[in-house]
């Protein structure tokens, strides 16, 4: 489902931050409705993500029942799976729930690298 | 009291936060209401923090007298008792009283690691 | 238990607004906290209210249940019995809950005047 | 399925404004998904609506394709049937699409009575 | 140009507000760019604006060069034509240019009635 | 102490605004400091206030003990006394003691004319 | 010195307004440079003020001793005496001095007719 | 007059800020009053400083004449003195004089540790 | 076309940053005009790019067809190529396309030595 | 023309920051003003650079034509002369011409040292 470019400057690091600010999925216990804005940073090696493709992907989460520590995690791993980039985050900031908010963040480096800093 | 779920992503470093917008205790001298946002910030090891278990717990002080550096520091030891996390800072931000107003910010790591940073 | 003063300057029509930015009561269905900031603009007549007795009148809602609509009609029929003011208003602004945040908007006049406009 | 309650000051003209912050629809000729912030603002006559009642109302929107305008007024129709409100506004600020963000404003009074003012 | 689509409330009076972050034209003297941000507010009457026609004619100015009180009185123009509004505003914020920013607004009414205020 | 000057343009009704960032009194109970910006709009008849002297005079209130409601109407009378203007209005916003913040305005108009709006 | 167009739409009653960001001038008193934001409103009739023109006019009192009510006043009076327009409103606000800020606001209206809102 | 108490948790390192929103001095040359913001944030070793004989100490400026970088280094001195924390920062935020506001930042660390990092 | 002029310190390592608040170009797909801040930040060696060279260079995209990261990676080289600064970052803020944002931020280092930071 | 006092507290490194909100000076090619926000940062060895000659010394620039990198450099070259600091900081931040603005940092450090962080 998310499709990807060749990187056109293979040969120097640099940081694509894509921020999604209209995320929603449901919540697995009570099947209420979450929402959240998801911030994928990334240094890519061959691969880019596709604009179009990462938000369809994204919509994909609508009527699924997901926690937030598996929700981020997942972001993570799928996208790592499909750009095997040199080193990626992905955040989740979820709006506030019985007067809580909370944010997830987890972070992928190929080899061991540190993570792509603060995003 | 606190409620915990099995860590749904252990072999990965990641960071939770949870904010509390709506934290009050009472001044244990003058018994008038304290208000505060707290802020928990985490890496998990085996376990994360239910939710709905942490708000409940914080509505735990809304009737107890308590200063505002024991109950960073007490928040952050029960925390850690119910988790065991690798990393975990609380922070309390306590409105203005007299002028002033306060932020008391405590962290524990497990084995001497240093802290999760700027939570 | 609401104390009042004599207005200074009775001779002249003027405007007083005391906003309290850490209100809290309960829900009456759930026993839930709730938290709001009160806004009370008032034209004094004979009379203008203590700060700290409004305070004080104010804390005595921190272990009540009582709904948004009842409070802020509430507040505001209190006060004008304390202070029979020529125009008054009372805003509650409530914290979100399950995603909505509310305002509650009451207003007295004396005779039939209209109210002191948008405090 | 939206629910009401008496209102608890039927004899003074007062203000209710409930913000749903999380509203989202589809686009009904692309299916993709509209966000929005939705207002509703009246002053009420016999019935006040229940906060729950009313966030399960705007939820069931979630999987239907709607229009801006149509929504908005359909909305505004739903409210004042069952509520008869003395005066009731409903706004829809609707989140960028291909540039353009939208607002749309409906108001309602009893009897040809001007709206509530700007809600 | 300007495609519409039937009022689906032609029985009431309700504002709609377009807002088009991402306006750009031309400076007819110095062919250098000018930005701006421009707000179409109207109340239909038979007819309403289809967002993504607004969004091309708008585009329709990249490369045109105009002055700032031609441009949104021309805007205005176009639009009245298309619609015949109850009432139309339109509003152009152009960026910065020598140290001065500019706003320009035009309004209409059908048979001479006020404006729809202050959109 | 309030020294003044010509109106430059007494034919003219104008508006001039003077806002005192630095305000500060105390408690007339406690003896405790009080913080406050202050406002002062008016429309000059013959004479104007001379910036300089106002600063002296309000810097006057640093020692004295005066309640909100008493400084506000005394401030207005004494400005009112020495230039004798069309319209004024005095406006204190004070800072948050107890957990309230309060503004107190009052306004002078000359012969009963409205005041100068919302300064 | 100010550059005149004609009014592109003389059969439309509509408002132009410049705001310059960078307006300085000297202190009469002391020669120390004072700083403001001017903003200048109007409803053209038959011209409208050339942009690159105005920034010049008021580049002009870079070197000029003024008091703010005189400068905001004289602005009027030059811009009115070359556009003789339906209505016209200059604000300037002026940066801190001794703690306190100052806006002086003035006036036009060809006939009588009231000044054209809060610009 | 600077009281203590026992810190409740001194096994661990903790940070503890106060925030001064309303400090006022006065000009050593000039004699006129000066206002700033002043931020301590401190590790605590054996003592914590008590809050109410904290904002006492700072009142304590109120009619004295002091420079801006003496103010800052006599706190310090003063609190560490008081409390012989780990580390200690004092930060001063003085308003506008002259068009020019001025920060002083200075620091204390027990034994030549760094000090507590960007408070 | 970019034009630079010698660096007036060649000897002391310095920082500029220009941000071009107004830049726009197509998407390479669609046509459709894209719109980004452009925040180019330097560390010049032997030459400085000339401010109006640089603004009419990001001008010349105005028609082109670039995907996000391609066009910042091709400014990066174009402005290295021109100024061979000892380092240099550029970043792209692109405004929202389907509910989401992007930024893209690419480095150079002459002799691979690290990028001048956070700019 | 800069003037300097002896450092109350050489002992211990500390930083000063002076923030011109209104600085001002010509461009050397069109003559045209320019505007800046310029921050002096310093860690002062046995001098400190006393407020009112600064102030002065920066209005020298006035009338004066100057390159924004000139400017910033010669401004540090000056300080550094007057006061012989430990560390020091200027940044220059030019407002927006033709839809760019800019920032310039320079920095010194007696000796060698690393400059004092992001001022």
């Amino acid at each position: 489902m998310l499709e990807t470019f060749p990187n056109p400057e293979p040969g120097r690091d640099y940081e694509i931050t894509h921020t999604a600010h209209e995320f929603t999925s449901l919540c697995p216990i009570t099947g209420q409705p979450d929402f959240a804005t998801l911030v994928v940073c990334y240094v890519p090696a061959e691969r880019c993500v596709e604009l179009r493709s990462l938000k369809l992907y994204l919509q994909g989460y609508r009527q699924q029942g997901v926690f937030y520590e598996a929700l981020v995690n997942r972001v993570l791993t799928d996208l790592v799976a499909a750009l095997a980039p040199r080193r990626m985050e992905v955040r989740g900031e979820f709006s506030v729930r019985g007067g809580l908010s909370s944010v997830v963040v987890a972070r992928h480096a190929a080899g061991g690298q540190p993570g792509p800093g603060r995003a």
